[in-house]
């Protein structure tokens, strides 16, 4: 049976199930113990929140996860590195790639105002909208998942959930629409042309279309800066590699590839524009946990 | 002075005003008779909504707006083709490339149910969205947008507005995100290449990132079918250019850019992969007028 990614017929958003085996049953949640169902090659279709670590935030509307892997279920504690082949860890990586819908399930526990008194709910589709490595509190690389919940779906909490974090509420919105005042003075200074690539898009009536690329994403969990010494003016090819960990920024301002760190581009900059250090080695740190 | 984007000091949202001098004195809106205010060069800043054309249409969240010139204001008739390069509608076009936010504030009139009752009253910011040709009722070209409010605003009209819409719902969230399953079953065929260029974008992980294109938009007003032959891969530069009127589709299924209609690739397809001529002509349409 191929992958299901979506609501299972006959399923409905807010629906209890009593255990494990009835999510598995009504194809909601595939496997029977993984947190994760997924595979690096067709991504992921479900994740059970249930509190199982530390680095979890629950906002309802958005949810911070933490990937599979490393985790002493006594202690809670990791006690080595996760992984981002492991299947989970990497399904959820190609999910945010593709765009895949994945169905959240949430499991009662004390950590969330959102969970269920009992048993299981699904909360609906959400979607991959950040991935980031970091070095947890007890010392080891763990891989961390933004999801955010899709419009339009039945509202299943009493309370409207909090609302506190405008910043990153454009985050699932496009990056035309994320575009801020100083990003678009970057893209000014350069012409609507890549700092990467010297390309532009030719859009209708002779105009040029280049993107503004904040190197640290603003608003949660990364509070980057609206900055100039943040903003990269690039095409939309090489934002998005910036964006999905393709492309990292090395220390002489080359760009390079991820996986070997081989640069392919110098940075081309106006007289007036610097970015700072900082800023690139953040980003830099998001994928490969190390400076 | 530079022309300011976005809501002016002292400004909230919903407020009242008396009339045109009292929106320029705010500086709502700038011009006394204008509807749109802006240039070509500098984008759009804000737009009042009067119910002046037959082609306008107020959802409260969104807008279909008609562009300027060619109209007889006595009749409401069109008299004249409009031009793309006329200040109003280059500026609304510029505004939408690069996404700059507008006021929008909507005149007293019968047309609407969500315009004031005498006065005029700022809606907030709205971000243009689409932005097509086509020749309208009376033989003539003209020029529509299309504006959705800016999320994280105050609520200024008494009931909801209806959501009759949700296909479109979606227009204003990232491409990544629109993604079908059938835009996914594309862009496997393809490996994740664009059809016009062969390229792709690194991911993370040895991943490849490609997006999967809509020839005719789904959703109004467009209402193209989510279906293989409406659906292109394509590299986010190709997707952007495809989407802003910078690259049309001939007949022959060479990519040609609109200024000149020259060719500059031919599509690649995969034996089992077709896209229909209406739907390329459609597109090719909306920036053209002409098929």
């Amino acid at each position: 049976m191929p992958r299901f990614f979506g609501t299972p017929d006959g399923v409905h958003v807010g629906q209890q199930f009593i255990d494990r085996k009835d999510l598995h049953e009504h194809g909601v949640h595939r496997p029977l113990q993984a947190g994760i169902s997924g595979t690096g090659k067709e991504g992921a279709d479900s994740i059970v929140v249930s509190g199982g670590y530390v680095d979890d935030e629950d906002h309802g509307d958005f949810i911070i996860y933490t990937g599979h892997g490393g985790n002493d279920p006594k202690t809670r504690r990791q006690v080595a590195d996760q992984s981002p082949t492991a299947s989970g860890n990497a399904g959820l990586i190609t999910s945010r790639i593709l765009g895949l819908p994945v169905r959240v399930i949430r499991g009662a526990h004390r950590g969330s105002s959102f969970a269920p008194p009992y048993g299981y709910q699904y909360a609906g589709l959400y979607l991959v909208s950040d991935a980031w490595a970091k070095v947890g509190r007890d010392g080891f690389r763990i891989f961390l998942f933004r999801l955010d919940r899709l419009p339009d779906q039945a509202e299943i909490w009493t309370r409207r959930p909090a609302t506190s974090d405008p910043a990153f509420g454009t985050a699932t919105i496009s990056r035309r629409i994320r575009d801020t005042a100083l990003s678009r003075e970057v893209k000014q200074m350069y012409n609507f042309r890549c700092q990467v690539c010297g390309g532009t898009v030719p859009a209708f009536g002779e105009r040029l279309y280049a993107e503004g690329a904040h190197i640290r994403a603003l608003g949660r969990p990364h509070l980057g800066h609206d900055s100039l010494d943040n903003i990269l003016s690039l095409c939309p090819n090489h934002h998005a590699q910036l964006d999905l960990g393709g492309m990292v920024i090395l220390d002489d301002f080359s760009a390079a590839t991820t996986s070997d760190l081989v640069p392919f581009a110098d940075l081309t900059f106006a007289s007036s524009h610097r970015v700072t250090l900082e800023n690139a080695r953040y980003h830099r740190h998001l994928w490969l946990a190390v400076a």
